[in-house]
């Protein structure tokens, strides 16, 4: 079986308030999710503070390092929302009002009969020649500039904006994956799970201890995009524990 | 008043794990509420996988720009727990069995009756010169060496650790923050908050939007070393919010 490499990612979580603890980040957790179902490898993850120039340098990095970059946070109309000027600054394009989301944005507020303030046109401002992506939740848009999705904080509008964005994406082969309850601490199976790791070289051997107050037992989580090679080494970490459970009465 | 420059910090959290989405990280937002409280300014979180040499070089990256550096992660016995080598080979040092976490867990198994195994003595490996971090929960330690924290990704047993760190460590001055709540949705605050942060730059002025279905409202907070510049700051944030409300009735 020839495997196409996965495309890869990188996320970029923006804001002090993640870093303060004062905002407890729910974004990671799901981008990571929902890239694993497309079959794309998230393969690194940063959190930065408002502050433009490591936004911006960070940003460089991640965008020639990986084929995606995901940024979450800093896209509202307030003085601490910068991640659009520091997005431009560091592809070193001019920030201005993208007419498409000005549209959007005018109508809304028309519907709802509030003013059109200039601290609301700030949710306009894009990097020349960016594309929207469409906020199902609260319109003000998101933006693509390149290989780089930026995105709101707020996780419901984050997951909203994701969800559109991923439909875009060629998908990847997904990684399968399959866990073993196990009911040996990790002590326990160290030694042949290891000897087992070493056999299966194309897949992932993760084992996750859990610890009841009383005893502790693991979980076996195996992950491959090659779904024979799951099999064959899932078939061989059920025969370790059969095994185990059989020499048990000693 | 003068500041003396807070101490920084960074977080490395380790583990395929986080990047696929099956296990939610809950140590990063812990860990930037205890260095808020201690004084201490978390400036960034990377998280990466299971692979060595980016683990070793992420780490060499952080100690180097940050006075300290917080770990989670791959630490425990099986083969796809490779921090302890990971830090060793980013330090240049050999890794061997700490003597006093040999004696640890020698005697935490012999109570419990349990073969110490060589998978289990891998719990025991620091980088040579490393000093152990208490783990009141399951016993197998962490490390610290040189200015890098070593702990566990299981939240328990991270928090425990890292209560014990922090207690060793010098506390900073705390930044001290205020929350306002504001009725108006950040595209009527916009403006006038933008003035009000310019006027006062000892203080971080962030504004956290919060939308109940029907309405926006916003959450106002505002952090600072200075108390005197948060008093003044907030103050100007009730007079604006005070003006808004006598001007609601237009």
């Amino acid at each position: 079986m020839t495997e196409t490499p996965a495309a890869t990612a990188a996320m970029l979580a923006i804001g002090d308030e993640l870093l303060s603890g004062r905002t407890k980040d729910r974004n990671i957790g799901h981008l990571a999710e929902v890239l694993t179902v497309a079959g794309i490898d998230l393969k690194e993850v940063r959190i930065v503070g408002d502050e433009p120039h490591i936004i911006a340098d960070t940003l460089n990095t991640l965008r020639r390092e990986y084929d995606y970059v995901f940024t979450s946070g800093g896209i509202g109309p307030t003085h601490d929302d910068i991640t659009a000027d520091a997005v431009g600054a560091a592809f070193g394009l001019a920030v201005r009002e993208h007419p498409e989301a000005v549209a959007l944005l005018e109508a809304h507020y028309a519907r709802r009969d509030m003013p059109f303030t200039a601290t609301r046109r700030r949710m306009t401002r894009t990097p020349e020649g960016a594309t929207l992506i469409e906020n199902p939740v609260s319109v003000a848009p998101g933006f693509r500039i390149d290989n780089v999705f930026v995105m709101a904080g707020v996780p419901d509008v984050f997951s909203a904006m994701l969800g559109k964005v991923i439909e875009t994406l060629p998908a990847g082969q997904a990684v399968k994956s399959a866990a073993v309850p196990c009911p040996y601490g990790e002590g326990d199976i160290g030694e042949p799970l290891r000897a087992i790791a070493k056999r299966h070289e194309a897949v992932a051997i993760g084992s996750y201890p859990r610890f009841d107050g009383q005893r502790y037992s693991t979980e076996i989580v195996l992950r491959s995009r090659d779904e024979a090679a799951l099999a064959a080494a899932k078939a061989d970490v059920e025969a370790m524990l059969a095994e185990m459970a059989a020499r048990e009465p000693d």
